[in-house]
């Protein structure tokens, strides 16, 4: 079924103590296409500036992923970051962020991306989330994620949002910030009585977790020891989670455990490379071998 | 199969976020003991001063817990500590440590133990876990514990007994901090070229990992919402998983794998109560239960 990410394309600079990449690929919807384009077509919904690389444009243009959503605005400039992380890459320091583009008009969403039936809104201000879950003729999911600047600055509005989706997935940090609550299975349900059907949390190096009304489900993260660059870990997860969601065409919460699984696989090939690197050379089979893997690690009987 | 501990046993005193609890059971190798007396019979070596309340006695005599190599020293005084946890119970203060009777001789191994398959030596200085490890006529299995303070101050020494056990558990910190690796997995294969067969990292409420050179394991921590009083988790999750080992009489990877699991549901009962509270009310089936659960939820399929 039809998969619909929104979000923000950028062009990053990344320093890790592997390395570094300067003006590559970047942005939450970017890294959700990139990783669920793995397993299924997605529609991309994103702006950037008229200086936005041929070369990446066409990294694009080799996967399932449907840009008639992307829009390339004549004088306007693609949203960029700076970031450099700590030697232990649990956590990192912004050296720069600019804008540009997203300072501008949101981008529509195109008449024939509406019926899509699975929607991810990736990191946004809330109230754009609900500009885009608006624009849409009625998705059977609608997933959102967040960040704890709108926890911060604009709660009121996270709320409403939190009550127009089926899911929500939120770092650790984010959940307890969002709640009060220390204990993660707690702040989930918190988090569940402000509308959404079920709370994906994600725990980095520490795993994941799914929680709805009457089920708990815990994923500890795929054991790479390759880690090159977190940049798009989250995103990666969500773009694998939502893309097996939408090509089995299920939202159970079976399929939903599932999901995380594959989440946490693409997302593990994501880190082992930096922007989309190690993606690039994975394929259906390379996130199946690691969902071996997974399944092996994690079973004791 | 005999199972044996040693390690401290001690009168605490502890506060919590959810309350305070003065002059109570504590000490590594009480928790193990008691922890690992819900599945099987246990001998425990250790020391206390004839301070010992002869209530905290009784309650070890309601269990199969072989008292044989427990010294109550005349004129000794019993070990204690004194501590107050973090709001969100991650972290916690010493507020005092009377060390009492451990800057006396270390306890002996009767006679009647030293035929005990099956060997844990809870944290204490790793030379004298190797003078523990000496007394034995050869255990099938020997796994110890350690703590920061010896791979600060006496790392060469934890070396030497590193060399001489078939297993170590250490917490995460611990583990980073003797191999200077950050990646856990690549920490615990660090550890296991200095001697053990096995490594199994702790890492609190986001779980637990077993490595042996073939074979990586990873175990979140049972989804308890009802956390009192972290005091012996650590412990108590060794005294679950030997006595699962004990009581098969088995060291193979599967058994080890099921044993981090019962060690993880037996910890979750001991932090639900202060002191021994929670785990005095559970029994075997209340483990089975946990193991049950734990089970399910972190099933993807």
């Amino acid at each position: 079924m039809s998969l619909l990410v929104t979000g923000t394309i950028g062009i990053d600079s990344v320093e890790t103590p592997h390395g570094k990449a300067v003006d590559v690929l970047g942005g939450s919807a970017l890294y959700f296409a990139y990783a669920a384009s793995l397993l299924t077509q997605v529609r991309l919904v994103g702006a950037v500036g008229d200086d936005f690389p041929k070369a990446h444009m066409d990294l694009l243009r080799q996967r399932p992923i449907d840009l008639a959503g992307l829009e390339v605005r004549k004088g306007s400039k693609t949203f960029r970051w700076q970031g450099k992380y700590t030697p232990d890459m649990n956590d990192r320091e912004t050296l720069g962020t600019q804008l540009n583009i997203l300072t501008e008009a949101s981008p529509k969403v195109p008449e024939a991306f509406k019926d899509s039936k699975y929607l991810f809104l990736a990191n946004d201000h809330p109230a754009n989330q609900r500009r885009f879950i608006d624009q849409m003729a009625g998705p059977k999911l609608i997933v959102c994620d967040t960040m704890n600047l709108w926890i911060d600055t604009c709660r009121d509005e996270l709320v409403k949002t939190l009550s127009c989706v089926h899911g929500v997935i939120l770092n650790d940090g984010e959940a307890r910030q969002l709640t009060g609550q220390s204990a993660l299975v707690a702040a989930a349900r918190d988090v569940l009585k402000l509308g959404p059907e079920f709370a994906v949390i994600k725990k980095g190096e520490h795993g994941s977790m799914l929680v709805t009304p009457g089920d708990v489900f815990m994923l500890p993260a795929y054991p790479t020891t390759g880690v090159k660059d977190p940049t798009g870990a989250g995103d990666s997860f969500a773009g694998g989670m939502m893309a097996h969601l939408a090509s089995q065409d299920r939202t159970d919460v079976s399929a939903l455990r599932y999901g995380l699984a594959v989440g946490t696989c693409v997302a593990s090939i994501t880190i082992e490379g930096f922007s989309l690197d190690a993606l690039r050379t994975a394929d259906r089979d390379t996130v199946l071998q690691r969902l071996a893997k997974l399944r092996a690690a994690t079973r004791f009987d």
